[in-house]
């Protein structure tokens, strides 16, 4: 009935979609596994892709040729670019989408995608030989035989749902959760253990009372994910901020004792930095008011997503908490908020392409390694399908290097150092992060897109144009003068000293008040100079000239780390022969295996001193 | 934390949602409970409306001021109007949808309707007080009040899926099932049965030869369901006709030792109308083939439903049975065609507003009622939500006659007769059919709908207007002679004698070779006058000076039979009292408790001389 696939994905979320997806682009025969085809690509919980951090990976993937980026601008009822105020670092791009309209979307690119193709079933263990996965059993009974497998199984093995003292089994609300796999994997030596993760009710936008809130309106002059010329929706929606207060604080209080947090039944472990609203108010017991944002489902739904209300109290006490918030006093719940329980594998059991190290040709990605969020899941499942493709085609793994990009980092740190809790990325985790920017992904990664077959020519050459013409601006700026006559206005305005005499337009451009805006004022051949480069060769050319001397101190570094991020370690060493090891130094290395020295140095446990007596050992 | 309802709908299909919308625009307070917010108006089976007798459902409800009709037109892939050829009586449209977009569009409507709420939930038990329903009871333990209770529960309740020897719970495939509703009226007394249905396989259509099927197109001048103005899209997409053959049909019963039909597996009865493919292999082995349709399930998906192809062989037979037909010779499955059970409640339990005998306020419509078929299912709906709201305001039940309407054919069947396998409408079971056309739905039940508050003053007016334009065109025809000269060459082409001098057009339209636009060539003052209307006043007036004899012998029959059907019988008439029916007829009187002496004579066990005594008894 089924011909034997290169690559089964089981799951079609963020993660299992990225992953079909690359895979069948690079050429393999792909099965795309579901529980419903009617689900496929929900979004879970909040019906966004982006913001800090997260928002770069997004452009990084749409840089490699993914589809998140494509998707999500298809799909954008407001974009915004969080942090703007900030260094460019910091500008993370952030959307809203419809809901709807983006599982549609994801759907509809699958199925443009030759080589996917789609069974809805549940797959219910792995089929496999000699330590090879070699396809999967399904709830049917059927098996389907593949080269590898990429598992993306979200939060659906043995899901359990909460809710005040009630728990029910659950993927999904409204959906079954999936058992079998688990129990294989850990009988076959793997360690699963449990996390949590929540979503905040849903609410009737007719009840609400916007007058009492904050309109927050998307950029007028927005950006985008995605690198290629997707249409973006012409118009935007407005979403809404409102607070929490201690009123809603005390009311939600009384649930405590029922909260399955707080109890005791809930056992995993959730995400720190996307806490529930109960959790807010335990930990941060000082602060009398938390923010809500209050976000639209879609273009046409009155349906209205409660964030930063995340809760698994009783639905009782979700409700009558949301009516003590401003505009919610007559709310009325489409859905009470929940928590949900399930199996992750510690993800120190992959190796850098996120292929298991027990079995071969097996792949996670995802929830499934800890982690938490849309993006993190896309980016993994997007690695874990080209890694799939390229390993039983004997071609070069895809390992991204933590100064290039977020997804890079992402991989060394479950992968090197586990995660105990939901891994959710942050700006902070990426040493080098000045360079990571959502704004260069497309210099940083097309190349390797490219090379990959994953972008076409025409990419790539965009990508280069923009280098090229973003090179010509910046020489403009270093080898023209500006005299006072010209400049001296602007200056003043920005409050910046006047200058006295002739001065290259490159010193202006370093004064932290002064823009390109204010020198296409002062100078009208750059003014028609900008004029012929689009918005983001003009802000890449801008980023770099101000912020170049910073860039490249962050690149001295980066050199001196190649060093230790180049020298690969023969992945059969046996470190136990290597006495001079300390002994946490020799157990850690044997079970993570790392890659390179770099990342046997970011392992927790091996010291500084534990690498000098690797690097001498090495060097001999 | 919920105020107390008018009406709790529970279930959100065709049903469910026609009767949220119709309770909430008469002024209910309505809640409608639905497992999963995100699969709202899912069309399980196929994505189509309409059909033979069941398109005239549709345009009632839309006569009536319910949503069906106004969803269909708005998600149209393709329509074409069945039986065209025959007498106008059968003419019946029927249109495939976009299964997505009709799903979204039904949720809009409701979103959009004042008066409905949701609430994501299953309900597991009834609140009930001395035999009146007062709300429910859902999994998370909530009791929410209400005055009036509609249960539309589907598929679901105790649903099992079998494929093959396979079989699990679910309400469908992907989806829970819901019990507790089933077992609590079992102890309250009802009687409850099995029931089975199925749907067919869906396939990649990127995996099809389109080129070894027939093109089948939808009409060029297309009609519509609703008699609003709403856009049509502005496309129509092809489907497919294709046959199985010998081969296919070997291929299948190779499975059918393992079929959970033909094994005893499945108890419940299925749909005598809608066979699986192995019941039709079965059934009429002198076949050598059967017609399958291949209808796209959408505007941009790829997925293709296999019309005719319904099974619950296992997985693989269906597989291999696939790729024998002409055109999917390299089909690849989406999803395996499976058989369902559910639980449904014989519905001599109800009186004709579809309220229960048992249970004051508690409403049943839908597969609980054992029909089969969208549209059943969505008439009951509308009309149960109609009879809560009038009921629990004190207002007058909404009781369709028989000879007004199929909805009233259908649910006298039903509730008169009962019903031991899946209820689907046929033109057959309506003994008034020659009245009961789709093109006069409009005409027969706009006043009530007018009346009832569903439909607005300028819909009413338009049917008025429409009645009173076909009136003139007849009238014209009536008055207007013709002479050889005009209309002779007209004649002859159409194969029909000549006149020898002038005579009223009248006289010619009644042959049957002759049509308006026969007339219209011979007589230009008749061709301007029909310029003036539209397309659906000059049909209504066509067809009613075509028909107009039989249409009159038909009333002059519903006419006599007035007396029994206007004759009503008190509720608490005690016909153990009255020795002169028989034994049989004083039983089924007592169990169905007949609103009318009409219904009393369709009691299968009631005799025409128990129907005597009845009258003579009452008549006193």
């Amino acid at each position: 009935m089924f011909d034997r696939y290169d690559v089964i994905v089981v799951g079609a979320g963020h993660a299992g979609c990225e992953a079909a997806a690359a895979a069948a682009n690079l050429g393999s025969k792909v099965l795309l596994i579901t529980m419903n085809m009617e689900t496929i690509a929900q979004m879970s919980c909040n019906p966004a892709m982006g913001g800090v951090a997260k928002g770069q990976i997004v452009r990084e993937i749409d840089a490699l040729g993914g589809y998140s980026g494509i998707i999500t601008d298809k799909t954008t009822l407001q974009f915004r670019m969080l942090n703007s105020s900030k260094g460019p670092a910091m500008w993370s791009p952030r959307a809203q989408s419809d809901r709807k309209r983006f599982a549609e979307e994801w759907r509809l690119a699958l199925e443009r995608t030759p080589n996917v193709d789609f069974w809805q079933d549940t797959a219910t263990s792995l089929l496999i030989e000699d330590n090879k996965v070699c396809g999967v059993r399904t709830s049917l009974g059927i098996k389907i035989k593949s080269r590898s497998v990429v598992l993306t199984n979200g939060t659906f093995l043995n899901g359990i749902i909460h809710i005040g003292e009630k728990k029910f089994g659950g993927g999904r609300t409204g959906e079954k959760s999936a058992t079998g796999i688990t129990e294989q994997l850990v009988e076959l030596g793997f360690e699963a253990g449990r996390m949590k993760t929540g979503t905040p009710p849903r609410v009737d936008g007719r009840s609400l009372d916007y007058s009492k809130m904050e309109e927050q309106w998307g950029d007028e002059d927005r950006g985008r994910f995605s690198y290629t010329d997707v249409e973006l929706p012409k118009e935007q929606r407005c979403c809404w901020i409102t607070y929490t207060n201690s009123e809603v604080h005390e009311t939600l209080k009384e649930g405590f004792e029922k909260s399955p947090m707080f109890t005791g039944r809930i056992k995993g472990l959730g995400p720190r930095y996307c806490p529930s609203i109960e959790d807010k108010i335990n930990r941060f017991a000082e602060r009398d008011r938390h923010q809500i944002f209050v976000e639209p489902e879609g273009w046409n739904t009155v349906e209205i997503y409660v964030n930063g209300f995340s809760t698994s109290l009783p639905e009782d006490v979700q409700y009558r908490a949301l009516t003590k918030i401003p505009g919610f006093e007559n709310a009325k719940m489409f859905r009470p908020g929940y928590a949900i329980e399930y199996d992750f594998f510690p993800p120190t059991q992959l190796s850098l392409t996120l292929e298991t190290k027990k079995i071969e040709n097996l792949y996670f990605a995802g929830q499934i390694n800890g982690t938490t969020g849309y993006e993190e899941a896309a980016c993994q499942g997007f690695m874990a399908g080209i890694n799939a493709h390229q390993k039983i085609n004997e071609k070069e793994d895809l390992i991204l290097k933590r100064a290039e990009s977020y997804i890079g980092v992402l991989i060394d740190d479950l992968v090197t150092k586990g995660t105990e809790e939901p891994y959710r990325m942050f700006t902070s985790r990426a040493e080098h992060r000045l360079l990571l920017r959502q704004d260069n992904a497309d210099i940083r990664l097309s190349p390797i897109g490219h090379k990959l077959g994953l972008i076409n020519d025409a990419r790539l050459e965009k990508v280069n144009q923009k280098i090229k013409n973003a090179d010509t601006i910046v020489a403009y700026l270093k080898n023209t003068s500006i005299g006072p006559d010209a400049v001296n206005t602007v200056l003043e305005i920005q409050g910046t000293p006047g200058i006295s005499q002739n001065v290259k337009m490159f010193q202006l451009i370093t004064r932290p008040q002064i823009s390109f805006a204010d020198l296409r004022k002062a100078d009208t051949i750059f003014d028609k100079l900008l004029g012929n480069y689009d918005r983001e060769t003009v802000e890449q050319a801008e980023i770099k000239v101000k912020y170049e001397s910073y860039f490249e101190k962050e690149l001295e570094i980066v050199d001196k780390m190649k060093r230790m991020e180049d020298q690969v370690i023969n992945p059969e060493f046996d470190y136990h022969g290597l006495i001079s090891l300390s002994k946490e130094a020799r157990e850690k290395l044997m079970k993570i295996k790392p890659r390179t020295l770099g990342q046997a140095s970011r392992i927790s446990g091996v010291s500084p001193s534990d690498i000098s007596v690797l690097m001498v050992h090495m060097s001999r």
